[in-house]
């Protein structure tokens, strides 16, 4: 277990000394603990983006693994902290919802425990930096095999976010883009089902108030500067400008209403299918 | 030894490929080691940054870490590259300060070699990325046990960063922001003790020409986009804007005036106490 | 072989959760593999930028090394996946050309396998994430020791990249830039050797329709902003503003024609000689 790996993802940035502190924290506890930046990208305090992150990263993760959060609008309030296990990992987060995505992909409910003030906290502790000061010991004596239970009791209840609402119909599906990622492609939250069911053929796809173009596969299916709509590698809906920042471009952000109409004359398409 | 860590910060970019090409030329030489990120964000040749950066996250880490620090203007010209010697670690870095704020940190005072050429450099020497030919292969030697005499020479003297001044007068205490962070907030160089004496009320806080309208313990105890005083994670006076970018709506920057009043009538405050 | 190196380079920032996913499933396959970073600040599908990325870095790393590199504008087209056997390394790169000057590099010719599906790839293979469930795994098996020609077959050809042209003539070099770093700097195809040779004096250098100040042996030698030329850590002309971002302040980039006329009357020159 001492060489066990300590994932982390905040919202810190490179620039900023806060990640280089815990990891100096977690070695300095579990000197042979192996660290692995998922990311110090987040957007400041962005618990929405966090939790498409975790849900698209951390299921593809072995077990026996310690995943940091810190993306922590609350820092120093009432807010928990928690110690999530699932699929034989720990995954220590805020109590803020940040990883309700995470949940809804499990098929065994999670243990929760919430992390109670002890000795395996550093002293004090800063009310704005608990990253530091309880998220990365905790993590290290869990990668040293500490058993969570000595740090913290059962949660009675967590925070969840609101799930964005897709409504499917006979007539149309209706989602909502739930995630821009670094090409500016647009994740929706409509599932891929929708597009690859063949006794409901697509008749239009739209997102704000645009039309788009064709159904594909992938983005060297169509032209250059083309919305195209096609299957996300995370099995949803996603809509692309091919070689271009959709969402830059098009002005298009996280909540932007995206519509599948279903009906005869299927528009143009190669693929999915 | 030989899987010693060894630490990174640079203000290379990772869109650059001089951090990958250091990262291979140190596993050259010791395939064992394990690389730790602390950052390859520090603005541009920003010694100071560097210099806040560094005593806010080395001292965190244990003993037998080798850090390798290149933020480095003066590459090439006659300026020394030091292996400074503190609590069982080695950091490497250029002689231009970029270490001052550590050195404050240590109370038991550091040995400081001076690179000199030897067969443990690349050959030839690059006189534009000592990071890749100096720095790393000494730091790969380190970690393989290699004495650092046999690379160095003890330093008679070496370059620190002024101080910015903090005065502290019974009247009030009159520093400035030394540091950025990520999410705009401001950290100061006054300490946390200012505003912990209880003999001593504080009166009220300003920032450049604004008044700061409370003291917190964190960034939860006022409204959404407040101006807000408290302790920060380092222990000095930091001034925040609630769930907003403090330097970059309000114009501060490292240089920023700060001032802390005292006197009776005490400002609205809810920590810290 | 377990604890193998696997270094990663992308173009997907880190804001996206496709790095995290791929280290997930790399670490899913061998627990011990030991992942480094080399970028994900690829600029989205900038293949030419990827391509200079690793000539000046992969030659840096020892044998034994798994590389994966994704900058795969054609993902789920019919380009092919290669993985490039080269001093003792595997390279895992599309087929479009981001190796090239990797090649170049090389004294003896390669042995390129073209990836062929097979039980060592996540199944179904998503058409937009071909680094999760096809690069991912496979290095993962090659770092556990999996015989490359288990999962591919000789490759006949592949793309390479043209190579912008460097013309020299007894009177002239004319070339151009080939790539624009973190700090602004214009490194060219020029050969070093063009400034270093005494029968053939440089007369002057010229960058676009600017006149280069001086030739310099670093940065430091010439007052600020000063343009000049000197020879860069990869052994070409680079053209910088000193301490300044030349690209940005000039409107200069990949492309901009850059020009060393011979003759007598050497410029103004401190170095390099």
């Amino acid at each position: 277990m001492a060489n066990a790996t300590i994932t982390l993802t905040t919202d810190f940035g490179e620039d900023s000394p806060y990640v280089a502190a815990m990891k100096g924290v977690i070695l300095g506890i579990n000197p042979a603990a192996r660290l692995v930046d998922l990311s110090h990208e987040i957007p400041p305090q962005d618990i929405r983006h966090a939790a498409y992150f975790l849900a698209a990263s951390l299921p593809f993760f072995p077990a026996g693994v310690v995943h940091v959060v810190v993306v922590d609008p609350g820092v120093g309030s009432q807010r928990a902290l928690l110690c999530v296990e699932l699929n034989g990992s720990h995954v220590l987060v805020p109590d803020n919802g940040c990883w309700t995505g995470l949940e809804r992909t499990l098929t065994v409910p999670p243990r929760v425990l919430r992390l109670t003030p002890s000795s395996y906290w550093r002293n004090p502790v800063s009310p704005t930096f608990h990253g530091r000061d309880i998220l990365a010991p905790v993590a290290a004596h869990l990668s040293l095999g500490v058993p969570p239970e000595l740090m913290g009791e059962e949660a009675p209840t967590w925070l969840r976010l609101p799930t964005p609402r897709c409504v499917i119909t006979p007539a149309r599906a209706q989602g909502e883009v739930v995630f821009v990622d670094h090409f500016g492609n647009l994740l929706t939250n409509i599932p891929a089902a929708v597009l690859a069911d063949a006794t409901r053929p697509v008749r239009c796809v739209r997102v704000g108030d645009r039309e788009v173009t064709r159904l594909v596969k992938t983005y060297t299916d169509a032209p250059v500067e083309t919305l195209v709509a096609l299957i996300s590698s995370t099995d949803q809906l996603e809509i692309a400008l091919t070689q271009g920042h959709a969402a830059r471009r098009l002005h298009y952000s996280v909540g932007t209403p995206v519509v599948v109409e279903f009906g005869p004359l299927p528009m143009n398409s190669n693929g999915p299918e």
